[in-house]
C-alpha cells in the first residue's frame, strides 16, 4: 500500500484557448451567430468570447493573424500552491518560458511549451463573468440567460493537439501537470499514434495525435460542448443551410464515446462540437484503454459518419501542399 | 496565497448503495426488466446489481427486509493512503464503527455513520466486473454490451439522504471526507434546509435534505443516470404502461440543473432517474449557490412538473402515520 | 359494401389562424424572437407571420385589438371544386356569411361561423412564400433557411376552440367539412366534453372543448409544431429565462399522444408547442377513441406535468371574473 | 377552375410488406429482439409480425426462401368502393392478377404487379390486432404496451423498390392508384433516376429508384419508423454492440428530409430506420421537388454519413456477381 503512487491534483481545468484567424469577421460570425458565444471584450487584434455556461471572462480568445492556428492553451490550477508546484516541475525540465502579468480576464500566468512546441500557460487568479442586468437569470448556477442566437454551445470542452511525436508530449502532460492517461492508440510497430488525457472525470481535456505531415506544434481542433445529442443535429442543419463545411459527423467515436461533429470555422481552424455527455471516469485507478490496429476502426467510429483521410492530415496552420501530398501518398501506400 | 486552504482529494466516487426491500421479486423486476440492470451475484438475502456502464462488481445491493430503506452508502477513495487519512479523520471525531473484511465485490472497508445515523463505508480494494463472453463488446471503454431490456440506465449517480439536521451532516461530509458544497437552501430563519455536495465535477454525489417528519437516518432517494434526455421520456412511457407510479417529472430542477424524474420502486424506495448531463463544476474555487425562500421556487422547478407535498415528507423507512400527518399540518400552517 | 359511407376529402389543411392581441409589440417579440417566426407583411393593424416550414404567405395573422382572442380560422380545400361543394353544404344549413375578396396571401374566401360562433373561412387560391435571396436554401423542400433566432417552430399544427356545446360543433365539422372524429371525452352523464378531429393523419387540426364558463366562441389555444422532443425542453428553458409563463408541460397527453407544453404569449392567448410527432392515423376506418371519466386522468396526462384547474377555465377573450369564479366553485363542488 | 383535375383518394395506406429470408431464425431475432416487433402468427413457412403502434394483425410477413427479396406489398383502400375503382383501373391496363381469398389478418385481396414486376395487392377487409390481457394498455389509442425488448420501432413506414425503369412505375402508381409525386431525381440526360410518392402527408409510402444492375422487380429496402431522433442513435449503438452491419447513417437526406439509417437484417434485406417525423405535405396542390445532378449531393445527404457506392447497387434478391461488377465499372467510369 505504501508504494501506491498517489495522483497529482494540481491542474483543475481547461480555462481558455487562443486561436488565430485570418478572417476575423467571418470567424466571429461563426462563433457568435451560429454557436451563440458572447463577446466580452475587444483589445488590440483580439476578441474575447465565452459560451453561456462558461463562468470566467472568456473561454476563447480569437486573434487576427496571417494564418489560422493555435495561440495558446490555458489551464487553471486547483490552488495557488498547486500553481507554484507545477511551475517548479516545468522549470525542472527546462520547458518554462516564465511569468506574464496576465491578460484580460486573468492574473499572472506562467508560460511554457509542450515538447512539441505548443504554447501553454498556467494561472490561478481569474476574473468571473458578470452578466449585464438584462442577461441575468434566476437560474442562479447559470452565469447568464441562454442566448437566443443560433444553437448555443454550453462550455469549452477540450483541445486536440497534433504532435510530431505523441509519447513525449503525453508523458509531459502526465508527469509535469498530473494528467491521467485515459485512452491511447498503439500501432503494430509499437508506436503511439494518439493519447487522450484528463485531470477530471472527462475522458480528455487534451488529446495529442500524431501529425501525419511530420510538422510540429499544430492545432487539430478545439471543442465546444452541447451535452444534448439533438443539438448536434440542430447545428448540422444550420451549418448545411448557412454554408459551413461539415468535415465529419454527427457520429459516435469509440474512443471517448464522444458524439462528435467536425467543422471548419471560416478562418480555417477545425472545431468539434460534442453532442452528449460521453462517459465519465470516476475510477481513481483507471487502466488506460489501448486501441490496437486490430480494433481501431471501432475506436475511431462506433457508429455514424466515417472520417475522411483529410481528418488525419489537416491541421492549423496548414503545411505546404507538397509536404501534405507526399505524406498522403505514403499513407495510402501503407494501407 | 500561503493561507489558501487546499482542497482534500481523498474520496473519489460513490461506489455503491445498499437498499432494503420488503418485495424482493418486484424490486428486482423493476431494476432489471425496466431499468436494465444486470444481476451479478446472489448471497443470503441480498442480490447484487450494476448498470451497464458501472465498472465494478455492483453499484446496487438489494437486501430483503421488513421495511424499505437504506442499507449503507459506500465510497471509494483516491488511493490506499487516502483511505487511511479519512479513517483517521473520522475516528478523531468518534463516528467510526471499525473495519469489516469486505463484501462481494470489494475488500476491507471502514464503516462509520453520519451524525444523523446513515451507515457508510470507505474502501480502496475493489473487484472489477468481467463480462461473460457473450456480453463482451468491441467498445473497449464499455464494460459490457448495452442490455436489450427496458430503457437501460448507465450508471449510479448519487444518493439523497434525509436528515433531522442538515448542517452538521453537511459539515461532516466536508470536513471529514473532503466534499465541496455546491448548492444549498437557506430559509428565512437562517436554517439550512438542504445541501448538495460533491468530490467531482458532478454537482452532487450526495445531498442532504431536512426530514420534515423530524425522523433520523432516512433515505430520500437513490439516483441512476441516463445522460440522454430522451431516455427520461422513454422510461416515463414504460412506467405509465407497466403500472409504476411516477411521483414527479420529467422536469428540470434549478438546483443542480438536473433533468429529473422520481418514481417508487415496488419495494417503496424512491428512485430518481437523471436525464441529461446537468452542469459540471470545474472551477476549483466554486462559490456555493445559495437559494433563499425568495427564489426557491425556481430552484426547485426550473421547468416542468411540480413536486407534490409528499416529496418533502416521504422517505424510507416510512415513519408512523400520525407523526407524518402532524408535521404536514405544521408545514401547511407555516405557508 | 354498397352501404359503406365514403369519406369526404374536401378540406386539405389548416392554412392559417388570426389571433387578436392588446400588446402587439410583445406578442411579436414572443413569436419572432423566441419561436423564430418570420414576418412577411404588415397591413393596417395586422402583422403576418409564418414558421420556417410553412409554405404559404402566412400561417399566423396577428391583429391589434382591445382584448386577446380569436380572429378567424382558415382552411384550404383539396381543389376548387371541393371548395364549391363545402360552400354549398354550409349554405344549406344557414351558417354561411358569404364570400370575401381575399386577404394578403390568399384569394377569395368563403366565410362562415361554427354553431358556437367561431369565425372561419375556406379558400383555394393561395400565395406561396418566396424567400429572399439570402434566405434561400439548397434544401429544396424547405421554403427558407432555418432561422437563427430562438428555438424556431416548424409549422402551424392545430387550433383548439372552446365551445358552449361540444357536440353540435363537432357534428358541424364532420358533416359540413368532412372532418373525422379521432378521439373524444364522454362524461358519466353522457355529455361530450371534448372532441379531436382531423382531415389528415394528424389526430387533430381542430379540437373543441367544453367552455367551463359557459361562454361562446372563445379560443383555447393555437399550436405550433416542433416535431423534435428536445426542442420542447429548449424552449421551456428559454421561456423560464425570459419571463414567459409556462402553464403546463412538458408532458405527454394520452389524448392524441401529444408531447405538449402550454404557455401564454404576452397578449394573453394560450399557445401550445407540440414536441414530437404524436401518432398518425392512416386507418381509413378509424374507430374513435372514447375517454370516459374512469380513464380520463390517463387521457389528459400520460406522463409529466399535470394541468392546473385554470387550464379548463381560461380562454380568450377572458370572461368576467365573477362568472369564472362561480363556475370554478361548481366545478370543485362537482368533484 | 372547372379544368382542375381533382386528386384520387382511393388508397389509404401501406398495410404490410412480405419479405423473403434464407435465415428465418436470425431474421426473427433481428426484428423481435432488436427492433421490438411482436410475433402474431406462424403459418407454413411464414411468420407474421407487427410494431407496437401498428393497428392491424401484421405489418410484416417474413417467409422462408432460398434468397432474400420482396414477397409482396399490400395497400389498404379508403373504402370498399375505392377498392373496386382501383381494381377496374388496374384491369384496364392489363396488370391485374386477380383476387385471392385473403391471408391471415385480412380478407379478399386483389393482386397485381407493377410494370417492373413487383407483386402488390389491394384490400379493404382487415383484422385488427387485439392485445392479450397482459399487454393491454391504458393508453387507449395505442394497440398494446410498449415492448421491453430492444429499441422498439413504432410502425411500418414505407417501401423502396428498385426498377429497371423508374418513370413507367411512377406513372402507374400515380395513374392507377392515385399516388402523388412528391420528389424526384432528373439526370442531365433527362431520365428519371428516382421518385418518391405518397397518398398521405408522408413524403412517401413508396419510392422507386433505378436499379443500376439493370435487374427488374427487386427490393431496395423496407422502412420502420421511430419518429424520435434519439432512437436512431440508440439502435445504432445496439447494432454496433450486437454485430449488425450499418450500411449508412445516422444522417439526414435532403430528399424527404428523412433522418435515416440503413442496415442489413441477417437474411440480407436492407432495412431503413426512420428517426424523426421528416416533413409532412398538407398542400393539396404540391409541386413536386426536382433534384438535378447539380444539387443532388445535398438531396442525397443534407448532413451526416455519406452513402456508399453499394447503396446504389445492392438490392434483394442479389444479382449475379459478374453483372454487378460490370455495372459498377460503368458507374465509376461515368463519374
Amino acid at each position: 500500500m505504501a508504494d501506491h503512487k498517489e495522483p497529482i491534483f494540481d491542474v483543475a481545468q481547461l480555462a481558455h484557448v487562443e486561436i488565430l484567424t485570418p478572417k476575423m469577421n467571418d470567424t466571429l460570425w461563426f462563433f457568435k451567430d451560429l454557436l451563440g458565444l458572447e463577446e466580452t471584450e475587444r483589445s488590440g487584434k483580439s476578441v474575447y468570447l465565452r459560451a453561456y455556461e462558461d463562468y470566467y471572462h472568456h473561454s476563447l480568445k480569437v486573434t487576427e493573424a496571417d494564418q489560422p492556428g493555435l495561440g495558446h492553451v490555458a489551464w487553471r490550477t486547483t490552488s495557488p500552491q498547486a500553481l507554484e508546484r507545477r511551475v517548479q516541475a516545468i522549470e525542472a525540465i527546462g520547458l518554462g518560458r516564465g511569468w506574464i502579468n496576465g491578460d484580460h480576464g486573468h492574473g499572472r500566468a506562467y508560460q511554457f511549451t509542450t515538447p512539441d512546441g505548443h504554447l501553454m500557460e498556467l494561472f490561478w487568479d481569474v476574473e468571473y463573468y458578470q452578466a449585464p442586468e438584462a442577461m441575468r437569470t434566476e437560474l442562479l448556477n447559470r452565469p447568464q440567460k441562454r442566448p437566443l442566437r443560433g444553437v448555443p454551445v454550453r462550455r469549452l470542452d477540450h483541445v486536440n493537439l497534433l504532435c510530431q511525436n505523441v509519447t513525449p508530449n503525453k508523458q509531459f502532460m502526465m508527469d509535469q501537470l498530473g494528467f491521467r492517461l485515459r485512452e491511447h492508440i498503439i500501432l503494430n510497430d509499437g508506436s503511439e499514434a494518439g493519447a487522450w488525457l484528463s485531470v477530471s472525470p472527462l475522458v480528455h481535456e487534451v488529446a495529442t495525435m500524431r501529425d501525419a505531415t511530420g510538422a510540429k506544434g499544430r492545432l487539430h481542433h478545439i471543442c465546444y460542448w452541447y451535452g444534448i445529442p439533438q443539438h448536434l443535429s440542430d447545428i448540422a442543419d444550420v451549418f448545411s443551410d448557412y454554408g459551413i463545411t461539415i468535415e465529419a459527423g454527427p457520429g459516435k467515436h469509440g474512443i471517448s464515446q464522444a458524439l462528435f461533429m467536425y467543422v471548419f470555422e471560416p478562418g480555417g481552424n477545425r472545431v468539434e462540437l460534442f453532442g452528449d455527455a460521453g462517459y465519465l471516469i470516476f475510477d481513481p485507478d483507471w487502466k488506460p484503454i489501448t486501441w490496437h490496429e486490430s480494433n481501431l476502426a471501432k475506436g475511431i467510429i462506433w457508429f455514424g459518419s466515417p472520417l475522411p483521410a483529410e481528418y488525419f492530415m489537416y491541421g492549423t496552420p496548414p503545411v505546404q501542399k507538397e509536404v501534405q501530398e507526399r505524406t498522403e501518398e505514403e499513407l495510402v501506400g501503407a494501407n
